[in-house]
């Protein structure tokens, strides 16, 4: 387990972006709309939403669709990659209850 | 799953930072003083590399012994609550493998 110049480097930066492994929780549960996001999320700008959705999407690990209204309205889920984060996310928050909570 | 206001939110950020996700790994593999861990984790500068080990002790996930000389000597380890860890990362890196390798 000892090569940090790895894949795994890469994910768990990427992952713990602020605000970006809430989002992907939030996302385990479903399609989420903009809106339902920005308020499951609180505390996040609608801007830093947008842009770490952005780079979600450009991971492959958030895919993103328009959908015909009215109103029209843009939804996002997770992809096969997003959602096979669910071990690992899971197992992070079993840690953080363990340790963290007091 | 859905509360990304918890202890989850919490640790996947305190994780995330830079380098923390690599240092973490590298001392999974057991104690190692300073100057191992800069060249475990290369790219790291001795400044960056001694603030994050300083956060992860605040933390309680690594602790810092003195070594008595000659030559003295710094080591590094993770706590109980710092190897427990290992599950979540270890799924990460199952992930990451699967999905980043090219």
């Amino acid at each position: 387990m000892n090569n940090p110049c790895s894949p795994y480097h890469a994910a768990i930066e990427l992952i713990g972006r602020r605000w970006t492994g809430a989002l992907i929780m939030v996302l385990m549960d479903g399609p989420q709309r903009f809106s339902q996001l920005a308020v499951a999320v609180p505390g996040v700008s609608d801007r830093l939403l947008s842009e770490r959705l952005k780079e979600l999407e450009a991971h492959g690990i958030v895919r993103r669709t328009v959908e015909p209204g009215p109103p029209i309205g843009v939804s996002y889920e997770l992809t096969a990659m997003g959602a096979d984060l669910r071990p690992a996310l899971s197992e992070l928050q079993t840690w953080a209850r363990r340790w963290l909570e007091s």
